[in-house]
């Protein structure tokens, strides 16, 4: 294979912490049936790359061990059967790995365009927390204008898309964040009430927000004991949508609540669905939500930003807890 | 008050086992608005009165203290305010208690016309187990055509209600039960596939039946260990009812299948629920399942009949989980 073939990435030289993080040259991607193959400008940095490294989350099968699920470029090839877009254009894309590289490859239905308004560095941040509130706070969690809906980790890249979704969607939104300046800038987003969880019990701030209520819907990552503090949160008839365990996924809980409140607790996971779940995911952002960030009603919020050499760095900031949005590597 | 307007009913003496249960003279309700006095023929007998006998579950505020659910009688006094029904015509309701008695009220809208074909006994029958099973299996778990259907206590008053209503709506009905004798009894009622969990497990049963996709509605009455179960015998997507908790609703649980197998796991109790929630599940009752019990596709199970006054008899029957079907106190 010619060097023109081949590109710069980041690998997992071994389970362990951000130093196994590795530039290392692989051989470039190729675009098969429906794919294109991206020149990557910016790759996200997400919490699941962080658990992949440290070997608890590996790739599903047929994805690329290099870890990286989203990015934004410029189309440079087509492969046979392509899709609306054409080389030369600026996307951003959800994939099952290889997003700290160069290049990647990704199935044209799940890019979308760049939005209207945004450079590639917004773009890069989009997919997958976009992707990941849209299918389970609006599909799974069935988020309607009116209610009120809670969301933790608001500062981290979820939460912040996760406040700006559900308030342009007409919710009253409460978000949970480890600081009085993490809480700062989830009001600054659009959230109606920021809980200090290190000053204050959720569940009572919760309550105390809707006249002893609850919420309609909570979206959470954190598990652990918050799992029983969700059901006590939540109102009659509230759902429950969980995404992660960060806390841990085993509990000993009592689960007479979600019987007596008629509650409903589900979660999916993102990163193993198939093409074609994740073009519906794709289609419906398409539709619903780019004309929001076109308007500029809604804007990604940006962290930091690491060279892609620099990937060990940017999951030590992620690992910190310090970031407030999304963390991201420049690539080209 | 004169002895005219007295009735015998059955009272709980003090929590205890079924001898607690007593016959005493009590005065006749009055029917207030929209209400109207029933005069009872038969009184059907469910877990929750045996449950709330033993002292552990308090009838709802506002609800007569006096045992018993459902029952099938005559309207002989309509109250202010009055429904469709008049004096003299034959119906079916659900109560939040006060069944076991000679009369007993109930809003207009929480009464349903005895179905055509069948008499008072088999009515009587009814209501519990199909307003459960429906706002259950088909409004919270959405049971659709074509889907795999498992249910606990297959010969349970819910479990043979859900085995018919299950069939005639075109799902495939696997059912557990504990005994060879009451797996025929399931089989009878239509289940594709019954389980006698003393024998089997029934996790490795419903995979085996599914080419190991598991069943996409689950409905539970046990709890216990079979909450984990349940979440190993589901399909991706699958959905879990959980209506009570006879063995238990504290459990140390791993939920990361939740969100790996995107489950939901969701219940609902029946009685607390307001008036008109009920009046909607009898809404769609009438409209949906009373032509299947009219063109006889569907009765309902009885196992046996006691006189009122032996109703500590026919607690001492469900308590020895010996009944397929439902058990009846036969009143006037």
């Amino acid at each position: 294979m010619s060097a023109g073939a081949e590109m710069t990435a980041v690998e997992i030289a071994a389970p362990g912490g951000p130093e196994v993080l590795r530039p290392t040259r692989r051989p470039k991607p190729r675009p098969g049936p429906g794919e294109m193959l991206v020149k990557i400008a910016f790759a996200g940095v997400n919490r699941p790359d962080v658990i992949q490294r440290q070997g608890l989350y590996p790739p599903p099968p047929g994805a690329s061990d290099i870890p990286g699920l989203e990015f934004a470029g410029m189309v440079v090839e087509l492969g046979p059967e392509p899709g609306p877009f054409r080389v030369g254009d600026r996307v951003c894309a959800l994939v099952a790995g290889g997003g700290y590289a160069e290049y990647a490859v990704v199935h044209h239905s799940n890019a979308l365009p760049i939005p209207r308004g945004l450079d590639a560095a917004h773009a890069a941040g989009l997919p997958e927390t976009f992707f990941t509130v849209w299918t389970n706070v609006f599909e799974r969690g069935g988020l309607k204008s009116g209610e009120t809906f809670l969301v933790h980790g608001g500062t981290s890249g979820i939460g912040t898309t996760a406040i700006m979704l559900a308030k342009s969607f007409g919710a009253t939104v409460i978000a949970t964040a480890g600081s009085a300046a993490k809480c700062e800038a989830c009001r600054a987003l659009g959230a109606d009430l920021a809980v200090d969880y290190r000053e204050q019990d959720f569940v009572a701030a919760v309550k105390a927000a809707t006249s002893g209520r609850g919420a309609d819907l909570i979206l959470d990552m954190v598990g652990g004991d918050y799992i029983e503090r969700n059901q006590e949160a939540a109102a009659q008839g509230g759902r429950i949508v969980q995404i992660a365990f960060l806390k841990g996924s085993k509990v000993t809980i009592d689960l007479r609540r979600v019987m007596l409140k008629k509650l409903t607790y589900t979660g999916s996971t993102l990163r193993a669905r198939s093409v074609a779940e994740k073009a519906a995911i794709a289609a419906a952002l398409e539709k619903h939500v780019w004309p929001l960030l076109a308007e500029g009603r809604c804007r990604p919020v940006i962290d930091s930003r690491y060279p892609l050499a620099e990937a060990a760095a940017a999951h030590a900031r992620m690992e910190s807890n310090a970031h407030i949005g999304k963390i991201l590597l420049e690539v080209g």
